[in-house]
């Protein structure tokens, strides 16, 4: 197969070196003669992964002591049940922000567990927006606040941290599952951030979660045992089986991210890739890209053509140009190009490249 | 690295031939120019995948169409609080058998939700033997049976199934985690079966649960949304990202294992292996296995040396012979070597060498 360039948003491209170190080690892990799938977790190899896993996170955020990192199962989706479940605290509301797609999956599953309180939406302009601060109404009675940094599907990022007093006020809480170190993250101005793993970060299966410890240790009654974070949190996310080939892979993209030069290089390289897109999209009356321009996604690019009996053809086009899955979500339709950390610049350029032809050739 | 035997209780050994299939598909599944890790789960390529998987483990085992097969995160410990919350249907009350460890763990965790009757245990004789059924004591109001049919600590196993009528009486449960798939399984005689991965079918990071349409769809009201079975049979478990790269490597094992005669030829295979070990421990006073010879593991076989300050000894030359993760659990003690079905005869033989060797050198 020829070079393809993977636009999905998720499970998503992996970078090629971590690929094919996995490739390199899958029968033989450091001369152990054994796969990371193969170990015991609590053997001496899985630990040092584990810890130098959890140590590169760390380092590359900048994570303090009283932050704890645990490593879960369940997909983002599992913390719109276990944020509520632990930060309540006695508490029966919380503040959500609804952006999106996301966001509503999180507050429907919270408002079974306690009174949610939405401070702002942007429903109204059917999520093309993140509503400003200045127009948030909040409850000062609330548990917590929770926001979507980045809407995967809607193409919609929060490109501020609200200011929020973290610390002495109501903790911020944020689901990062998708733009989670594309950028420098001060981990300070929040009291739990979460991320499933399979948009830029590894594979399916892998949640991360790191959350402020004066936090934890009061659960709703009939709370799971493993939806607890202070279980996790006291057993160094080992008090069952973690999913160990999926935080070797993870640890495997952070010593890359390492390589790459750190979060704010990435940074650097992502908005160079998303304005390669956006540029695109506003110079070209062809395609379409329906999110105001002040919140787009440089994770998520979602556009539609002008004119939608050209879509099929379209992403036909793009597949035998070896520039796959862009077709947009099946609730919203069009198209969508994820371009996450490990999306190269070339695969942008490429696709640039070809949406400019096929507009000239259907003009 | 020179061959080596990995006897480590789980995350297991796989078979050499899915880890080299595993190798050689990393970066290009089948042409598609992607690794299995970076395809949407909803994609056709991952799709083929998870039908595949799904179809091979009903043809390996015989599943009729009213049990759904569920394919989760969370590991088996998930699940000692799922089957209460989705199985007690209405009821207060569920029976338990008691033959160890991970028997007194799901108790533990169930009791939060309902009383538990205790209807046998074997923990006077230090949990070294399964209770016969005509010793149990079943409440007949409690909601379902729940026994773990291998305890992987103290390598006791059911060979057989309780005489339970699961249709038209109390549905039997049981935590197959560590000997699933290790012979023939008659389905319909249990409500419900589930299994961490991580021994007898492939990573850690993905549970199966098999269970009988008619008893879902009545949760515990305040169940997460991702703890109600329910929601993952009606989606076909897609509700969210399900652990796609966990799926397709336990995907290539149920292939491995219908190549390799199946379930039946799993079983012969298994007890051949077994008798090679306990044969040893039986003839020779040098070691001592304490569980009762009927209900000895054929996955999970603990033993210790009659003189313990031996152990190291005995460890660190197993490790120089590539006998690795010989080492018993932390609980118990001593020495436990896990043959599971990815085990070849080969290790076994030349573990019972070694052993025999050892012994005749320190006699």
């Amino acid at each position: 197969m020829d070079q393809i360039y993977n636009f999905s948003a998720g499970p998503a491209v992996l970078p090629k070196e971590v690929l094919q170190q996995a490739r390199d080690e899958m029968l033989d892990w450091h001369g152990s003669g054994m796969s990371v799938m193969e170990m015991s977790h609590r053997g001496k190899e899985f630990m040092s992964i584990a810890e130098k896993t959890e140590s590169d996170f760390r380092e590359l955020v900048g994570i303090p002591e009283n932050y704890k990192v645990l490593f879960l199962q369940g997909g983002a989706s599992s913390q719109f049940s276990m944020v509520p479940m632990n930060l309540l605290r006695g508490k029966t509301k919380a503040n959500y922000i609804n952006t999106g797609q996301w966001s509503t999956k999180a507050i429907k599953e919270a408002s079974r567990y306690c009174t949610i309180n939405v401070a702002a939406s942007s429903e109204k302009t059917n999520f093309t927006c993140v509503p400003t601060q200045d127009k948030w109404h909040l409850d000062p009675e609330a548990a917590y606040i929770h926001y979507t940094s980045n809407e995967t599907i809607g193409g919609v990022e929060f490109h501020w941290i609200p200011d929020i007093d973290s610390r002495n006020g109501i903790p911020l809480v944020a689901d990062m599952s998708s733009d989670i170190l594309s950028r420098p993250l001060d981990i300070t101005r929040f009291g739990l951030v979460y991320a499933g793993a399979q948009k830029n970060l590894g594979p399916a299966g892998l949640t991360l979660v790191v959350v402020r410890e004066d936090l934890l240790g009061q659960p709703l009654t009939g709370t799971p045992t493993l939806y607890d974070y202070q279980i996790h949190a006291q057993n160094d996310s080992m008090y069952n089986t973690p999913p160990t080939y999926a935080m070797y892979i993870t640890g495997l993209v952070f010593a890359w991210l390492k390589n790459k030069g750190g979060l704010a290089m990435m940074e650097k390289i992502n908005i160079t890739k998303a304005n390669l897109l956006y540029d695109l999209l506003n110079n070209n009356d062809f395609y379409h890209c329906p999110v105001a321009k002040a919140d787009r996604s440089r994770m998520n690019v979602p556009f539609t053509l002008k004119n939608p009996a050209l879509n099929e053809e379209f992403l036909k086009q793009a597949d035998n140009n070896g520039l796959i899955q862009l077709k947009g979500h099946r609730s919203v339709g069009g198209m969508r190009a994820s371009i996450y950390n490990a999306m190269p610049i070339e695969g942008v350029t490429k696709l640039v490249a070809f949406m400019n032809e096929f507009a000239n050739q259907h003009a």
